[in-house]
């Protein structure tokens, strides 16, 4: 750990799916291969069979938490009420294989995310923290190749203040010298921004629904838009020197 | 933390599931409810169906993990195989309910459980390890009542060797000064007494068949068998004193 170093930012977080490695490609295809076996009893279309999916996997949220497994349960839910029982239990049954695919989907690190994390981890602390099934996620984690660069792993069941908070407190580490790097406005920027820490933005092609919805305002002083990894190294830097200025250091 | 006292132990971890709350009743309650379902289409009684459904289970445990979601998948699964597809979607529906249902079912504290983890953080650190899904834990340890008695909580997707080993490791402690509660020989006892540690084992009425598998022999001395938790601070303490004495302190 390097947080104790000259540099006023002692910790960068980086979150994985979508920011280190693609996800969300593997979550759309299941959509559709999802609405394909549906297009045998209705005639919906997108918005119809995959808003009602949302909808579902949204109520059922607070039950099932992230991840694939609890996507699945949704998919059956979603299958059965949709065809009102009229689904067959061999195309249930395609619903469940989906599943069971997107839990063993290869892990594609995203173009430059290695050597942008491992200049990062010359000069300061560097975590994972990254939210869902902590089975699927450690599996990931295992696939991706940078369990060497990451001394610690944080698996977490949602991204929000107390959950930082929690995480800043087991490394001892106030919020103003952490920043965290990821795709999602929502589970990334929004809650480290309210505990007075940094962010580092870089969307990906791809954004579910649930995650695009936030309160971050348009520029916002403590978070940098950076649109590649390879981006990502100066941005520390930069925030670093904002927040040494920010505490007369 | 307590780890720097005069005592030889310095940690002591306990099991939540069948350890700390009752659990595998549920489990063996959604088994019933997936019986009386699949009723309607065969007549194999209990070795049959449940034979089945653990098949089905272990099989998928490298994919789904531990936990009742992953549990619910299975269900859906061996339903289908063991009725060939002829199961209507009504009644997966009411399979995937039985998942729900366990996914929200009530944290009920086995009895001196309180007392005994609070008389034992008198004197020693504590420490939640429990295995299984991220997110019906961390439900499961806020409805307990219990997380103001353990400073740091441990969700872990296999109770390994290798996952005590890195727990371990953050806690900057060695295997021989670390006591493990649970009432699982092969996940709470085995692993900790192969690092070089201790045990304490608390039989739950009800064991999976899948942790009724194990090789730690009779007579273990670095084990204890304990009937009830009234009996856990004793036998710290005894463990506590074999630990110095093998120790030469």
């Amino acid at each position: 750990m390097k947080t104790l170093s000259s540099h006023a930012i002692g910790l960068v977080g980086f979150d994985g799916d979508d920011t280190l490695w693609r996800s969300e490609d593997y979550y759309r295809a299941a959509e559709q291969q999802f609405e394909q076996i549906l297009g045998h009893y209705l005639d919906l279309g997108d918005a119809g069979t995959l808003g009602h999916l949302l909808a579902v996997e949204r109520r059922n949220l607070a039950v099932f938490g992230y991840g694939v497994k609890g996507m699945t349960l949704s998919m059956i839910e979603a299958a059965i009420e949709l065809t009102d029982a009229r689904i067959s239990a061999r195309h249930l049954q395609q619903v469940l294989e989906i599943g069971r695919v997107t839990l063993q989907h290869p892990v594609e690190l995203i173009a430059g995310v290695r050597e942008a994390v491992a200049e990062i981890a010359r000069d300061f602390g560097v975590v994972l923290i990254t939210k869902g099934d902590l089975f699927h996620q450690e599996q990931k984690i295992a696939l991706s190749g940078l369990q060497d660069l990451f001394p610690r792993i944080e698996v977490v069941s949602e991204k929000d203040a107390a959950t930082y908070a929690r995480v800043l407190a087991e490394f001892d580490l106030p919020a103003e010298r952490f920043v965290m790097v990821g795709n999602s406005l929502r589970s990334d920027v929004e809650p480290v921004i309210a505990l007075g820490g940094w962010g580092i933005h870089t969307p990906y092609e791809v954004t579910w629904a649930h995650e695009a919805e936030h309160d971050v305002a348009a520029g916002e002083p403590r978070l940098r838009e950076v649109p590649t990894a390879a981006g990502w190294p100066h941005a520390v830097r930069e925030l670093d020197a904002l927040a040494r200025s920010a505490h007369g250091a």
